[in-house]
């Protein structure tokens, strides 16, 4: 999996940071984007990028301020001029259909997909063969979600090796030892395909958490995630203001990720009133509560 | 007066032109800015310039297309977070209070200062002592309107070294003679005032024209206008396209502006279907039409 950081700042555009959007490329997993809040000019990021707005197929908004949600009108419709034909799902607080058609229909957009707006509650608010996506309340002075993105268990790597140490050779059979089944070889021994399948490869959790008071629930709600991104919008010597304006500090997000034990926390939602010479000091008060903190910047990109 | 353009592409953004938003910079005049269109960045853009949002206190919408109109619940916004105090009036099409009052309400964006939108008819729809804003109807496939800017002629200038010659001195019988005023002198001699006054100074007129097909209705609104911004979407080899899509080619609008015998042609509004090393080609072909022709660049300024 991969995260493609379009905007990292904070209530406002500047010349360092746009306004919120961030990218989970899922290119290798099923060959589709997913799109986690769409400030105004996301789609003015991407043309910086290897994302394509075709294959943006699901749009988590976590909560509906401007930063967050401007930029949706003007990316779906876009999306229509650049062959965009599948659907796009939207799922976050109710208000975003009001948002979008009201702009359409002024505007007399038509879109050339079909474009399904999911009002979001707590829970599993999606889940195929591959994937499932929780959405879990946050405190932000309005409803505000945040996600969390699970990759179902892998299955086990066929052992290619040991089959051929056994004088078989691939075919059609591998197919069917891949599927766990019985076989009778034509020396007449029987071997169980699940032997020769290795150890299932553990799924990837990916927890996305803002805008919001650093809350206790977000610790059990990140628990064990490969990558947690969460918001800091202030540094710990503004936590009144954090606190006034429903934000977390990056020493918050920074105990936060120690609690649930992640491997990884990616700051975000940056204020823009920290110049560049301020994020290393900004980073390193995160870092000295979880070492392993990295501080996004606009078109970063993650892999994970 | 000057204009400084913020989007100068069309329907989408790319990485040379944003969509539609141009400033017309009065500080020299009045103190404030008025923007004509304001697609989707348009504050953005606003950033790498000397414009302030919240001297920017008219906003005249052509047409209510995403890419003229998708900018403003954002613009309007910051303004408040950038000490915008002074009230922003908006005039064009009925919608525009729909898009921004719902933008407003579900994102729960709450300003710092009064809004009044104003729908327009054809007509002056502005005028105050120095300047009065014309509107007229275009045809684009939904109610559009070029805006004209008269700016009314300015008094001519006190003939200060006559008055000299005359043993005139400075101080308040200046201002006296400025208004015109039938005055005595200590001498006994009576003099006019408006003898001693220039020529009035004829007040500049702007038109701007965008998106349309090229109508002649538009030779006389623009007549001898000192600058004509006018759209040039297509290459006059594109002119199928250009009346499919309501826009006008390049070679149309340079007709206009001859016709019209504005001063100065500007085109603006132009598809990204031209990479950077067409444009010289679209501006060799209004030329021959029009030569005091140049093409806006997203950021140019031009001073008249």
């Amino acid at each position: 999996m991969k995260v493609v950081f379009l905007g990292t700042g904070a209530g406002m555009p500047s010349k360092l940071r746009n306004v919120s959007g961030t990218v989970l490329d899922l290119s290798q997993e099923n060959g589709t984007h997913w799109l986690f809040d769409c400030g105004e000019a996301t789609q003015h990021q991407i043309l910086y990028t290897s994302i394509k707005p075709r294959k943006i197929e699901k749009i988590f908004i976590s909560h509906l301020h401007g930063d967050h949600i401007f930029g949706l009108p003007g990316l779906l419709g876009s999306r229509s001029h650049q062959n965009g034909e599948t659907k796009v799902c939207i799922y976050g607080p109710k208000g975003l259909e009001e948002f979008i058609y009201t702009a359409f229909k002024v505007s007399q957009t038509k879109l050339t997909y079909e474009l399904q707006i999911y009002v979001v509650e707590e829970g599993v608010i999606f889940e195929d063969e591959h994937l499932v996506v929780k959405a879990k309340r946050m405190q932000h002075g309005m409803l505000c979600f945040g996600y969390s993105i699970l990759q179902k268990d892998l299955p086990g790597a066929l052992q290619v090796e040991r089959l051929k140490a056994m004088g078989i050779q691939p075919g059609p059979i591998y197919q069917e030892i891949k599927q766990g089944k019985q076989i009778t070889l034509p020396n007449g021994h029987v071997i169980c395909g699940t032997d020769f399948i290795g150890a299932p490869k553990k799924g990837k959790k990916l927890t996305f958490i803002t805008d919001t008071h650093a809350i206790s629930q977000s610790i059990q709600f990140a628990q064990g995630s490969d990558l947690l991104i969460h918001e800091g919008t202030f540094s710990q010597a503004e936590a009144l203001q954090a606190e006034q304006y429903f934000h977390s500090t990056v020493s918050q997000a920074a105990q936060i990720a120690k609690e649930a034990k992640v491997k990884q926390l990616i700051l975000t939602h940056i204020s823009s009133r920290y110049q560049k010479k301020d994020w290393l000091t900004l980073l390193e008060e995160a870092t000295c509560i979880f070492p392993n903190t990295v501080m996004a910047e606009d078109w970063s990109e993650w892999v994970f």
